[in-house]
């Protein structure tokens, strides 16, 4: 499968069925975007995109309306869904709500159910990461807090009886 | 505060309140220990604990009773809780079960409120995470599958506006 998130390769994964929960405040401008469609994406964005990234979770739509011009991302869409995804990721997953109206008013909990799942192939292939073989900014990110950020890392590997 | 986690110091957090949400099937040991006893903690594993990690996340106690003596990992408790954490983790935290039983029997899905929470000050200091400060072993693990995992790896930083 191809589609115009660049120029890369984008493997599609056989993940389902799969399930993932996320946190969207009522307050938050995404959590009006995922009551309406019934849809919401999880992406993995890189160090390539780092800036963008920073942009786009500390900005609101509220405050900005045009805050993902202003971010710098690169959106584009996978065939047959009409959710935007960001370019640079390393991976994107699209989930369809399973409606359960007291998480998400108790908690704003959401649960979704995978759709369809997809990786750029540098980093990704035959259902493991290989970020060491791979440009160094396609390494994912992981945020602590005030624009402080860590990059994945090392590789490690323990032998496993078969 | 101060407990036998090793010669280390814990700093306790200010995360409260705060919650999390885990998936533990029911079939699992480890689903009853929290249905028993309504708490569960949340562990941050490090490159020091390698092998113990995966034995611990890869053998079932349902299998092989003496589990836990045969990975290697050495268990602590805190003061005032009963639920038993892993020595050389970088981070730890306890959770209060909030009793959902709907989500817990349709999806397996458990909410937790944060009751306690602490980690090694030589990788987490003032809210933030120094990793390129500490040793090497006290990486914290991203674990992929089949005894392949990543290290957290180099800092970035983005200047943030005030």
């Amino acid at each position: 499968m191809r589609c115009d998130a660049g120029d890369v390769g984008l493997c599609p994964l056989d993940v389902l069925p799969c399930k993932a929960t996320v946190v969207v405040d009522s307050s938050h401008f995404t959590r009006k975007l995922i009551d309406a469609s019934g849809m919401f994406a999880l992406q993995l964005p890189t160090v390539g995109i780092l800036k963008e990234t920073l942009a786009l979770g500390s900005v609101s739509k509220n405050d900005v309306p045009e805050k993902i011009e202003k971010s710098g991302a690169e959106l584009f869409y996978m065939d047959g869904f009409e959710i935007p995804l960001v370019k640079g990721c390393a991976g994107w997953m699209i989930f369809k709500v399973v409606s359960e109206p007291h998480n998400e008013k108790a908690y704003d909990l959401i649960i979704g159910e995978c759709v369809g799942a997809w990786a750029d192939s540098r980093v990704f292939e035959n259902g493991h990461w290989k970020f060491e073989e791979a440009p160094s900014d396609l390494r994912t990110l992981h945020y602590v807090a005030g624009g402080h950020f860590y990059a994945i890392g090392d590789v490690l590997r323990v032998p496993v009886e078969a």
